[in-house]
């Protein structure tokens, strides 16, 4: 069990974690009726962040709840958090639930919702992760609209444990024939010189890292299509990317214990993830937004 | 924002619910990690105790959570939970989770699960409920291991609250074709003389409620059937029942606007709801277990 010792943000005031506390009858505790946001923090500056409080507006439209702080007032407070954990690289993690209230289906009417934000220190990832990892497809066992990025994550959690159990890293979910994406993660695929990634829907999560790695290729020469992947394409790539704001873009070099492309990351990944650091590099000394 | 006077059950501890908070961390709040229950109380005493805590035990299987309490140490903390608040008649609830850990999907090792319960006055059923309710069909957007009694409810929410501003009471889903349940109900509809549910699979909650309904039915010689009902069977039914451990057996009046049978309460529902009622008193009397 783990009581964090850093700060953290819960409703108008910093406290350490140990301290942090909520109702048992928090919406988020007895429904998951909450949105969240993970954003990568570079030399105390917040990676993207227009992109992920656009994102959150939306997680919010899609759940109904009103976003009780401004974006100005987000950055205030995020960046207070960033700065009270010492600054440097980061995880920053928001949750909002819909707050407290007797346990009902029914939207609470006068509640405010709960606030709630920690970050936790962001490592370099792990070079064994960059050497390739092992993933498993899975049946895409989730609701229709994955687009909204909800606390009420257990059936990710059950897929991602069921490819740890399997020895892999994570789960890629087929439905109807075709990936969406990985339980915490977006997914690219390698045919030839052609990048494809999934299109924008109701079924998978718009990525800010997916989105970033689209850029990266298609200002860099490389081509990068957004559409659907079919399980025969996925099994049939040269190489199998993850994205995600804190891994950033993993190969997979084992799909179902088989072989992708040669079983070591491919030359298209090695491009995108030198142009991903060289992005990351500049927007932590301030070259870029 | 309510803060309930009662007793609640956090963890070992009998406690007043205002005072009854978990950590941030914890993936009950984090991740909707964690299932639940909800048992009635007659005179005090556990309406199918023995079927909820099966149940439970199932939910746990499919969360792969194990069930850190006996089912008599489960009896003994619930009845002396709902002593501690007065017995009579009560609606009793109870929440699992996986505990309190860093943020991860991967399940914690070593972690004690969050174990949490509530009870709250239980109130004959609004007889303006019982005069006919309006429901409305919305696509069944949820996940697809609805057997599984999951705090994580946020689909059920929305659906419901998308009824309730239509003027219903609740939202019956169709899934390819077929009515599945209520967002926190069973479906019933009779046809003729022949009482139909939906069977028990994996996109539906079996519920206690409704089990025993099926059983009401085939005792007093009233054609009951477990079989998958059309969206037509359901439009053309000259009754439709919804049935929860709460609200018992509601009458559907009103579909999507049109009128249900004549409009009223059918007659096999008044068969049913008597011998329902009957069956409660004779319970709540320690005539029956």
């Amino acid at each position: 069990m783990a009581e964090r010792a850093d700060t953290v943000y819960l409703n108008g005031d910093y406290l350490p974690a140990a301290e942090a506390r909520i109702s048992v009858l928090d919406r988020g505790f007895i429904f998951g009726d909450g949105i969240y946001e993970v954003i990568p923090v570079y030399g105390g500056r917040l990676f993207r962040l227009a992109h992920h409080l656009e994102r959150l507006d939306h997680s919010l439209d899609g759940i109904r709840l009103a976003n009780p702080l401004s974006h100005q007032r987000w950055q205030a407070i995020l960046e207070e958090l960033v700065r009270r954990n010492g600054g440097g690289d980061q995880s920053l993690y928001l949750q909002l639930t819909r707050g407290v209230a007797d346990r009902d289906h029914r939207f609470p009417v006068g509640t405010e919702p709960t606030v709630f934000a920690m970050s936790t220190p962001l490592e370099p990832v792990d070079p064994e992760l960059l050497a390739g990892v092992a993933a498993m497809t899975v049946e895409d066992i989730r609701w229709k609209w994955c687009n909204i990025k909800t606390i009420a994550l257990l059936p990710n959690i059950l897929m991602r444990q069921q490819a740890i159990d399997a020895g892999a890293t994570e789960a890629l979910m087929l439905r109807e024939g075709y990936v969406t994406e990985g339980t915490a993660s977006n997914i690219f695929i390698v045919t030839g010189a052609t990048v494809v990634t999934p299109p924008k829907n109701n079924l998978l999560l718009p990525g800010i890292t997916r989105d970033l790695v689209v850029e990266l290729c298609r200002s860099n020469g490389v081509s990068c299509l957004e559409e659907p992947v079919s399980e025969e394409q996925l099994r049939r790539a040269d190489e199998i990317w993850l994205t995600s704001s804190t891994r950033e873009i993993l190969p997979v070099t084992r799909l179902d214990g088989e072989v992708v492309g040669d079983g070591t990351p491919g030359p298209l990944w090695l491009k995108l993830i030198g142009l991903y650091q060289d992005y990351k590099q500049a927007f932590r000394e301030g070259r870029i937004e």
